[in-house]
């Protein structure tokens, strides 16, 4: 039984338990929002992730890291790197999206060495296989796409992003409605391009009942990609991304009575007073599934700060009710991110994850700063470089520019406000006394 | 004449024209919002800024970048560095916070190499005389804090903040509240400090009349300070935040009324969610002036961080209509910045900036990201390189990480989402062409 049926059996598995025990919340209230579709714990049968990560509504919002070797930096060993540099920053979940030398190793690999839940894009390997033995993507059979959704299925792939609503439909509306930017995704392109080649119907879309089988037998819960999300401002909300949510939201109902967990992916470029309606236009025509986001990103000027981009934007989306955030790194649009971008992404994303907790009233969250607080106030500093976010850079700049007295900092030094009233305090307290005396 | 004196005179300046022009707005309107205090145009009569900086409703949101030495760091040649870094990342205005060092060759300096509007603090002068001279912050005496203004007003500071709403009633509000974090801003501390042992008034409130006489002689803008402004998320939004707002918004009023400018200061640590009431509530009751904020920071627990932390909170806060963000740099809370620290602060706070203003509709605002799509539509990776916000930083990243073909990024290579698209168009145009043929 997947996650969701045993959940609708009232069976509470162990990582249920783990789960509800992390998140601050009962076993019966997990559970009843496994039941209604407002969670999913991407779970995969045949590989146990030592870290659980449920996504949804009401919990702690994750954060998940894309890895991944491209075509011309194919080198393994980079990847298992920025892995290890995901997760020690403190990645929910990671996806490797490669596209670049030994596919199935690759994968082999992450899967065996992370600790945290591990995503795959279905297409990418079907499109890399096509492109390697027959020169083109839009050779690519259904065969070939559902065959790969069943590898990854069987290695163990906890969450596959599967580009189901690209639909002829679809890309007709697209065609009506004029973009800057067309289509950004790499998966929805393919899927695209394929679909405009051989004039027929998206294979995900039309055998998503073989799909649906898989995924129930090896638990492998169900991203549906976005593959028509905006990747300009100005395309943001038109008329060919909301009807690929609207297919996406009956294949979300059509998971649910099969027993498949399934979450949705979104956005993408979106001007900031727009990521509210975006996050609840998706989670209204998809039933409240949890919802994924890619971002989103609200300027589109800014390279090389992406990560901070997406941050502002993925703060607002989580508050909004955004319960996963795909990292964006400050290499994003220039080049694939090296470890250190990797580790600067997952911060960013784990930082707007943690606001938006604050603003929506996770448990627990504002405790973290509550308690940051009074060290602040009492000026440990032992403690607060301890307990940040990322004590490493904390303690790297710290030592960059040192005080002179370690009480304080080299900003304000003997006139920091903390250590003023302290002494005020003292001093009055002080002269009171000797009045009395 | 102030340039509200001239506003008022229907008299156009010559930084009013210029302001307009950059704006895209008339000069009838920007004048009217001069009249209505809605905007400000610091310009100190002494000293003519080469870059005009208007403040307010309607208006491109403006970055300020805090400057000046401490005890422990107090070289001026690298605080000259880092006003030349600010104004090199586009900041609009500098604040000299010095307050370690000769502080009048400091000032001096920054006011004669600065191209943008310059403000300060005027208590630090008067606290580290004090310290230098007498021993305690508290043994400043009025005529010390009155005489720092007017040197100030005279050297051609352009903006000046004064703590003159930390007044004893606002202190025993705070009294009556409970903080973590008491008092954080340096200003507030010494001017809380000095009411608290020398049982008197504050200065600054109490000789408010002679400020205004000196500020409209000079036209020296007055930035009302937020001493009681919160230091952690759980202080946010307390009796006595919001009693000294309601002190500074009958300052504004009579400030308006000597014909002298004016713009107010914000918080500080404030959760996500409580942003715009923060906003909304500072620009009630302080009569729509200006609203300055440093931050809002929406985490206490990310110190190295704290520009991104702040980039969050200033775009949901300008898009909720604050006007002016005073940068944070990755080295808050924990030491003074370096250059690169200043410039990344600026970086972060115009991308903060923008993303609001694309929010709000500020003219012109989301023609930037239209034309930069456009650019990446079409691969134009030389004019991407050259527009975007951080072009240095957006050529070191693609540089790091250099693709095979010039024409895509190292992230996809072939897979280009664009590419595939391009291709695939002029595939399907030949093969339709050859089936004409």
């Amino acid at each position: 039984m997947t996650q969701l049926e045993l959940a609708r059996a009232g069976n509470i598995s162990n990582v249920m338990k783990a789960v509800a025990a992390q998140e601050h919340i009962s076993e019966d209230e997990l559970c009843s929002k496994i039941v209604s579709g407002q969670v999913a714990l991407p779970s995969n049968k045949n590989r146990k992730a030592s870290l659980a990560c449920a996504i949804g509504q009401g919990l702690r919002t994750k954060v998940n890291a894309n890895l991944g070797t491209s075509r011309d930096y194919p080198e393994i060993d980079k990847e298992l790197e920025k892995l290890d540099a995901a997760i020690q920053a403190g990645a929910d979940a990671v996806m490797d999206l490669s596209t670049g030398g030994d596919l199935q190793t690759i994968r082999t690999e992450i899967l065996s060495r992370s600790t945290v839940p591990v995503g795959t894009v279905t297409i990418y390997e079907a499109a890399v296989n096509a492109v390697a033995h027959e020169h083109s993507i839009v050779d690519m059979t259904a065969k070939d796409m559902l065959d790969a959704f069943e590898r990854h299925a069987r290695e163990g792939v906890d969450f596959q992003t599967i580009h189901c609503g690209v639909t002829r439909a679809v890309i007709d509306t697209l065609d009506r409605f004029p973009r800057i930017c067309d289509i950004v995704s790499r998966g929805g392109s393919f899927m695209a391009e394929w679909i405009r080649y051989n004039k027929k119907e998206n294979p995900f879309y039309e055998h998503f009942d073989e799909i649906l089988a898989i995924a129930r037998e090896h638990d492998v819960t169900l991203s549906l990609g976005d593959g028509l999300r905006p990747g300009a401002l100005a395309d943001a909300m038109d008329g060919a991304q909301i009807h690929e949510l609207i297919v996406l939201g009956e294949l979300v109902l059509r998971s649910r009575e099969a027993g498949v967990q399934v979450i949705v992916e979104g956005p993408g470029h979106v001007p900031l007073d727009q990521v509210p309606a975006q996050v609840r236009t998706a989670k209204e025509l998809c039933k409240g599934a949890p919802l994924y986001l890619l971002g989103p990103l609200v300027t589109d000027v800014a390279p090389g700060h992406d990560h901070l981009v997406a941050a502002i934007g993925g703060a607002v989306a989580a508050a909004a009710g955004a319960d996963f955030l795909c990292y964006v790194t400050p290499a994003e649009h220039l080049g694939l991110p090296s470890a250190e971008d990797v580790k600067e992404g997952v911060i960013a994303s784990r930082i707007a994850a943690h606001a938006a907790d604050i603003a929506k009233g996770v448990p627990g969250a504002a405790d973290w700063d509550r308690r940051f607080a009074e060290l602040r106030r009492t000026r440990d500093w032992k403690q607060q470089l301890d307990m940040c976010i990322d004590p490493e850079t904390a303690r790297r700049r710290r030592e960059a520019g040192p005080p002179d007295d370690d009480h304080v900092c080299s900003m304000c030094g003997d006139f920091c406000a903390f250590k003023i009233a302290d002494e005020g305090k003292d001093y009055r307290e002080r002269s009171a006394t000797e009045r009395k005396g």
